[in-house]
């Protein structure tokens, strides 16, 4: 079993869905991921908040074996995220993106997380990834996520950091976007040219597919009859997968791969079933097996 | 190994897609279906043409086992539909709908097909599948797929038919529509309620699930690299379906369904390759076997 390190944002996010509305619940990719992962392994977490970031949170995370440690607490407020979901819950539109301390963010690892083996680079600015990169001393692998704001406005600055790691995660629109293609198998080929081994493909609802080694895996997501909020799905869904490698010690090959996407699955399907993270704060270990088990008998033929 | 019974329509087709165009070919859900179908079982098929469609694909048909002395030659022109796909190959835009001869058409079968088992009712007005239901003695499984036309258009006749079959196919939008749900799974609920036992929703790109005794198994499409086609790929999905049911002798069964959506699956995968039943009219059945067994490297953990 290996720790992973793992960067990204803690925020609040106000949501609307067509199931209800959130206001200024906990979020942030770093804290989805977190979260997701602690059910298989222990986590540093590198982030930003400002000072009305509840501490009890920053202490759940603790008890969860989450080291908050990388954590700067900095005066002014938390990076705020305003968005909404129309019917098309694969898609949130953006209302609002309020920084504030996130905008002078410089990612600074304590030194005993400079070891790190597992990374996770969550979604946020490429050359913020790259200064974190360069702080690692020799990780085995490195998973990174990125989303169209960047693959649009930083996308020379993203090409530098994709020869450095060797999982990407993306959603299908942006896998796309990325490739410049339309056929998104055409684009995950293209994007393997850029540098990373594996690409995983997220495609909301109908689930998501690897290409790793020449080889497809693809598996469906878990059918959840009442979709609240598919905010953080995506990287609740990264925390289990890099969870189920960083637990095996496993390297990237096509087998480990096929497991890891599939425990990837079962996390997302938890966290779209309610607002924020309040999901994973109540999940049990036991609702996890049942649940791949659940998934096991839908795929199987 | 039983006979497939199937009515529908054989048509020309005019299809422009990103690949391509291609200008009055060969088209029409029963041609789809019966060509998919009859790489496992033989049929006997029901439909009307013009005089203008040409005989040596009647021939062709015969020579794969398709009993056509149900179809009508009529004078007149042959059904013709006319439409396009922009770069979301997933939905079809109708450009054109000549009915032609198919406007007057009353199904009317020979009597050495009454006895028919296995019963696939495509794609046509709802009222034109009761009159055929209505002719046949004692079938075993009844398979009926409708679209957005006639669920928009005729509703009621639909809801009167649908009590009386087995197993419906239906894009996941029409699933939606016809059960007023904006969540797939729910709406499948629903339609299960209206009458037929199993329930199979189509997903494109993103493959297929079947709803059948409480079970789901779903299953993600074959990667194709270049789609030039998605034109009759849902027939040759329940051709397919249909096929490995009739040619097992099979009931619908989880197992048997969970057989059955995979053999579909294989197939609409070969029509989409190339446009009109051209990539059907060139497959060889050691391409099948090949390709089930990618799929199933695909979709195994």
């Amino acid at each position: 079993m290996k720790k992973i390190l793992a960067v990204g944002s803690l925020a609040f996010d106000s949501v609307s869905t067509p199931a209800g509305r959130a206001e200024h619940v906990l979020g942030g990719s770093v804290n989805y991921f977190s979260l997701s992962a602690s059910f298989f392994t222990k986590l540093q977490v590198v982030g930003v908040v400002g000072e009305d970031f509840p501490k009890d949170h920053l202490s759940f995370m603790e008890g969860r074996g989450i080291d908050v440690s990388g954590v700067q607490v900095v005066p002014g407020k938390t990076f705020h995220w305003t968005g909404e979901y129309g019917k098309d819950l694969n898609e949130a539109i953006t209302l609002s993106t309020q920084l504030n301390v996130f905008e002078h963010f410089q990612p600074e690892l304590p030194q005993d997380y400079r070891n790190a083996e597992y990374l996770f680079l969550g979604n946020i600015a490429p050359e913020l990834q790259y200064s974190v990169l360069d702080q690692v001393k020799n990780p085995k692998i490195v998973a990174l996520d990125s989303m169209n704001f960047w693959i649009t406005g930083r996308k020379d600055e993203l090409l530098k950091v994709l020869p450095r790691i060797n999982l990407l995660t993306i959603n299908e629109g942006e896998a796309k976007l990325l490739a410049g293609e339309t056929n998104v198998f055409s684009a995950v080929d293209k994007i393997l040219a850029m540098g990373p081994q594996v690409v995983v493909v997220k495609r909301g609802e109908y689930g998501a597919f690897v290409s790793v080694g020449g080889e497809i895996f693809s598996c469906p997501a878990v059918p959840v009859r009442r979709v609240v909020d598919p905010t953080g799905a995506g990287d609740t869904f990264a925390g289990g997968m890099i969870g189920y490698l960083a637990s095996h010690d496993a390297s990237l090959t096509p087998a480990a791969m096929r497991q890891a996407l599939l425990t990837g699955t079962v996390m997302a399907s938890f966290t779209v079933e309610d607002f924020s993270i309040r999901r994973l704060q109540r999940l049990e270990k036991t609702e996890i097996e049942h649940r791949r088990q659940e998934l096991l008998r839908i795929i199987t033929p």
